[in-house]
């Protein structure tokens, strides 16, 4: 499941659609910091990623905040079954 | 487990440590968004918060963001099983 700036999306297909809906065309991510922690017993990984993305031609990069929650399937495989994103305004 | 601007500090006791000794006395908090989302069958929940801090005399505040794994240990108890907490500098 997918937060984006407090919106609520369940599912691969409402995942992808939003994502793919973003009104830009470029996206550059800068990450300032990574942060890992396991999540528990069966095997998930908490990501928490901060950093700063530049959208399209605008000039000021945004600030953002991400976590990810990965839980394994099968050997070395991970799906985000979280995905909680925050620009964090100035 | 708590990671701290990096830092990682694993256990109560550990954990205890390090926030009573942070350098100042007082700290105010301004959350300004809250994300929640289930984190699995075991019952726990992703909270994921951000927010400015104010510490000290110091006039200006500082932007955070922080998540933390909730894990339920008995009926309507939690427990912190995951922090990470960053300063996201201007």
């Amino acid at each position: 499941m997918l937060t984006f700036e407090g919106d609520k999306y369940m599912g691969a297909a409402a995942i992808t659609q939003k994502l793919t809906s973003l009104p830009f065309a470029a996206c550059k991510h800068q990450v300032t910091t990574v942060d890992c922690q396991p999540s528990g017993p069966a095997g998930g990984m908490l990501v928490f990623v901060s950093g700063a993305l530049q959208v399209g031609e605008v000039e000021h990069p945004l600030k953002f905040s991400q976590m990810f929650h990965l839980m394994p399937v099968g050997p070395g495989n991970f799906y985000v079954q979280n995905d909680m994103f925050r620009l964090n305004y100035g």
